[in-house]
């Protein structure tokens, strides 16, 4: 299971029942004239200043057609990376939280594992040893609880479990806990046509359970970490995928940019990121002609959110990070960096 | 390359450029009502017969609200294979002939390779000898032909080429000789909101250089056999992705299930195939609940296409195997046979 470390980069959702319901009708397309007339209606939970501007600019770059680099609806593509970019990533990406959650009903059914580890710690309960679990042993959980079942079992005990699960911070639904500024580009962008794409180094097949509620993405809109299945047939007959622990996609670092070739098959004109593993698909969204958008996160609220990274003047965490070399490169490169701080005068849609 | 043996099952394209224009507006949906009203006005080119009949009452079932079957517009998918269902694929693959013919510029980049087989018995253009090179040869040529160079230049490669190319028996562009109606059935199904995809045993690559002009199909939404990419950087050092000669995704039989599940995520309502390559798509498709279409191209029409394989009374050929087992699980499971004679009254869009 090489490489399915990058599983551990997964989610949580975040519910937003409202805003996700809202379908992107084409006939109420949100045209640059009427962004232009009344910006402050748009990305209200934006505050003034350049990451919001950047925003706009680039918007109105692509769709205006005047606009010396205007781009036919049909080639706009815009990428988001998930955890820590549209949702929280802390204390620990919302997949791991799910398998570690899964461990008793694994356990269940093969009871010898019960005096095993890495099996054994996580049924203790005990939170200091879990945390002092090695990357092999969190691998040999990931393969234990997101194999071995057919797709439609995976798709409804994650279904199951983000009903009950709730976030050790805000003991709310993971669903409820994505960013709504973020949640008000991908809707900014959608309405100008726009096909957003969710590229995340967590599991292809758990995000998809839950994105078009929380994101109104489509499952084949999201691209992340994936496994093989295999095609074979029940004992009714019935032909049924089951899910391998064979990595297929590696969907992190450079794995981004290939994900995106393989999966979308062009280049995004927008990509949003805010860790190290987004920079190659920063970097090859930017190689491409005409306007491009480029931003990043940085988690520096830790009242609101968290504040974590060297890039936050924080030492450098487990998750999610923005090291000083990235925000270099973002500074040489004209990406827009995003404080969470400054930027953002609301973090989530549940602040009244 | 153990695998590429499906990148045989590629393709040519079919530029009908009226059609390919036509964009799949929802303010125009033609709906079922007026689609029962004047069925003679849609699918021209297909007969009156059961074929037709089925795909009326599919659409009929899924986009009826009244329907009991009714899917919401946006959970709806179609699948179609390419070589031999949405174009001529006889008498070989169009891009095994792109490999074939791009042999002279690979060996003028190693001249090497002109004394070493199978690039020698490529470049002394003897048919008969050609036609005796084996699946291992074949492959060499296609890994020295598809891969290698970035996919910007791979892309540019295949317009080129698709710009200049003939078929041998019409003389014309490969993209020509798409069958029409299948092109009717695939705006039939957009009108309808359905996302339609081609999943193809032909190289991904290769098939979304012209499937959006072709077929109406974007990049995103072409599924086929895949080799890796790798990310890298250039002389100016702008990211790059180059070709690998390694296999990701092998979308031929079983491949095409397990590729649907990996690229689009969920299961489709409709599945349009004509070999054995296609069989598990079609049951796949089928395994879900309500209204469910599968169908197969039978090539039994010389005259106007091609006649070939065991259904058509004719002995096996190298391509399209239409199996007699195929042929009799389409009877068992009521998927829908397609006499290419019988059930199309035009075949291509240049016949007048």
């Amino acid at each position: 299971m090489r490489g399915i470390q990058s599983l551990n980069g997964i989610d949580r959702r975040t519910l937003l029942p409202t805003l996700a319901l809202l379908p992107a009708l084409p006939g109420t397309l949100i045209t640059a004239a009427a962004q232009a007339g009344a910006p402050g209606g748009l990305l209200p939970s934006w505050s003034d200043g350049p990451a919001k501007q950047a925003i706009f600019d680039f918007v109105r770059a692509t769709t205006e057609q005047s606009s010396p680099t205007y781009v036919a609806p049909d080639d706009r593509i815009a990428v988001f990376d998930q955890d820590g970019t549209l949702w929280v990533e802390q204390p620990t990406y919302a997949q791991v939280a799910y398998c570690l959650d899964r461990v008793p009903a694994v356990v269940a059914k093969k009871p010898e594992l019960r005096i095993v580890d890495p099996f054994k710690t996580v049924l203790s309960g005990n939170r200091e040893a879990m945390e002092e679990l090695s990357l092999e042993d969190l691998e040999t959980i990931l393969a234990a609880t997101l194999t071995g079942m057919t797709v439609e079992a995976f798709q409804s005990e994650v279904s199951n479990w983000l009903e009950t699960a709730r976030h050790p911070r805000w003991n709310r639904p993971y669903t409820e806990l994505s960013f709504q500024p973020m949640q008000e580009v991908l809707r900014y962008l959608q309405s100008n046509a726009f096909k957003t794409y969710i590229v995340t180094g967590g599991g292809q097949d758990f995000v998809r359970v839950y994105a078009a509620k929380t994101y109104g993405i489509p499952p084949e809109q999201v691209v992340g970490t994936a496994g093989t299945t295999k095609f074979g047939y029940g004992q009714d007959g019935k032909p049924l995928l089951t899910k391998e622990p064979k990595l297929l996609l590696n969907d992190d670092k450079a794995g981004k940019a290939e994900g995106i070739h393989f999966m979308i098959g062009r280049r995004p004109l927008a990509a949003f990121g805010n860790s190290i593993g987004d920079r190659e698909m920063l970097e090859y969204t930017c190689a491409g002609r005409g306007a491009r958008l480029a931003m990043l996160v940085l988690h520096d609220d830790a009242a609101r959110e968290y504040a974590y990274g060297p890039a936050a003047g924080l030492p450098d965490g487990k998750i999610g990070t923005f090291t000083p070399e990235l925000y270099e490169e973002a500074r040489e490169q004209g990406w827009t960096v995003i404080s969470m701080k400054n930027d953002w005068n609301r973090v989530f849609a549940f602040e009244a």
